[in-house]
């Protein structure tokens, strides 16, 4: 099969891999449909953090060709979206919500596990990870929205719950890259009543408006802390989703957090340090992590079905697998804000 | 009057100030009925912060003598107890619930501020600081507890819900001070199913016990997280709290919260490096702060008159004002868990 590989920073290319084949009893084979490119790996694109040579991506839907045999709710055939961690669904860490922290998953990408950006994909926990899709013939438009809903979306809604958004609430979201989009969004949907995205390019807010956002605060650093400021009375949003992973960004959120608000974490944070003090003295709270997507999945593929969010308006580049090193390209360079890959047909 | 004053680390005199006196229309004037010692005087009585010479405490109950032209809710004579911070109770940080963050509020305790280890307290805001506890001949039991209601019981409890302890979660308290006694008790209070207290010295362990603990560990350090986890099926606790302050206590409270919890912390923080690598790994958040104790006195105070909680029990060394310097040394080298100083008959 063809396969996205890594061989180093900004070296992305298309090879020949063998097809994946069933090797414990609860895997599936997928076939690709749609893939993407996460920011996240951009990370190692970029060469800021280490990676494995070889597959890469965790972000693709497709169809189930094989299941192994102890797999019990999917067989071949069914159209089904993936989150980036697998997860048995049962341990105690999946029931209490937290599937990215499952005591036996792990997450696709390559680096010793399944990567995505590949024809095909051996999905571990296959009953525990997959969630099908009902219904056929979806539109191009909700495929689209699909395929966020693997990462970006449930990513982006988790830095809002994370943040203890509540409805009637002023959010603010830092980062304008397809998390932080798909966090207006987010909020939006959760009842925020006022929503602050920081963005300084015109497309990103555009979508942004589009998704929810009543206010657009286009300075940086210290001005964008006033200008946030000087929206909230003085005061600071009650919930701040932290959707880049930078120490500017992270200063910015805390800089904008309201006294007893929490700051809501889905960027992994890089040369970040917390200020506690900070923290402390004003009961400012900070959560987040990976997202349990697979958790947020059944609720937000039913608002996506039922045309309530569209989430997939962030793949603003498309591609094939052949030219998958565009869609890095396109997003590295900013030209893009996500790059979808089609692999095959439904 | 008598006040207790601060004239350096291990110096605690008695000495003569002037009577306070309305300075603010808002203002009431407190005698004082009994005050006590809190483990954050320890800090600059032990010189590892600073205090400007001069009067201490935060934490008194006693009877309005006098109150100012705009005090509409109190008069001569009402028995009050007071929160360690004064508040306006009515800017939005004070609505929000957060009345240590008011925005004209501000903490009891000396370095500028009217201190509580004293025979009158000039008490700012009284309208939005001070709690009316109604009805009179409270036994000596009920005193004690209302007192903890002006610090200890409310920020152990601000520790417990600061961590998102719901029924049925298993909690635990890290520190065995009279803030960690209280937050086992606000925990039993909250419906937790199983709270494990850490804790070495035999007679708080006791106390814990009696304050609803299911278990209690003894060890220290690396061996004290292995005994939390033992006791969680190696998974951590639902929730944390932290209620020490220093880098030890943090490093167990992250190492025993369990992927998708978040440690409350009220112990401020000396020291102390947060391990945001973990926090993101794990989804655990981390949340807390000077306890907005003003937020919790209704319900806690009703509580403590129905004689359904009993925190006055942390107290187990008293003496009077002109002694209060025993009331120091009795803490500082932990022959008391907490010490009460009797100021003037009600």
């Amino acid at each position: 099969m063809k396969a996205a590989l890594f061989s180093g920073p900004h070296l992305i290319e298309v090879g020949e891999l063998p097809d994946p084949a069933i090797t414990e009893p609860t895997d599936a084979i997928v076939r690709t449909v749609l893939a993407c490119v996460c920011g996240s790996d951009l990370w190692y694109y970029r060469g800021q953090s280490s990676h494995d040579p070889g597959t890469t991506g965790h972000e693709f839907i497709g169809v189930v060709e094989q299941v192994g045999a102890d797999v019990r709710t999917l067989s071949a055939g069914d159209f089904v979206i993936s989150p980036f961690a697998f997860s048995d669904n049962t341990c105690p860490n999946c029931l209490a919500g937290y599937q990215t922290a499952c005591l036996h998953g792990g997450y696709f990408g390559g680096n010793g596990a399944p990567g995505g950006q590949a024809e095909r994909v051996r999905v571990p926990l296959a009953d525990g990870t997959l969630v099908k899709v009902p219904g056929s013939g979806h539109s191009d438009g909700t495929m689209r929205s699909l395929l966020a809903l693997t990462d970006v979306m449930g990513t982006g809604h988790h830095a809002i719950v994370s943040a203890g958004t509540r409805p009637g609430m002023t959010v603010a979201v830092v980062g304008d890259g397809a998390v932080g989009l798909c966090a207006v969004l987010a909020a939006k949907r959760l009842g925020a009543a006022r929503i602050i995205a920081l963005s300084r390019n015109p497309a990103r807010q555009a979508l942004a408006r589009e998704f929810g956002a009543t206010d657009i605060v286009t300075e940086r650093g210290e001005a964008a802390n006033e200008a946030v400021l000087a929206l909230t009375g003085g005061l600071g949003v009650d919930a701040a989703a932290e959707c880049v992973g930078t120490a500017e960004a992270f200063a910015t959120a805390f800089a904008i957090a309201r006294a007893g608000s929490t700051v809501g974490m889905v960027g992994l944070p890089h040369g970040v340090k917390v200020p506690l003090g900070l923290m402390f003295g004003s009961n400012v709270g900070l959560k987040g992590g990976p997202a349990p997507v697979r958790q947020y999945m059944p609720e937000l593929l039913a608002d996506v079905l039922a045309g309530r969010i569209n989430p997939g308006r962030v793949f603003d580049f498309e591609t094939d697998l052949d030219h998958i090193a565009e869609a890095y390209s396109a997003m590295d360079e900013r030209r893009a804000i996500k790059s979808l890959v089609r692999v095959s047909s439904i």
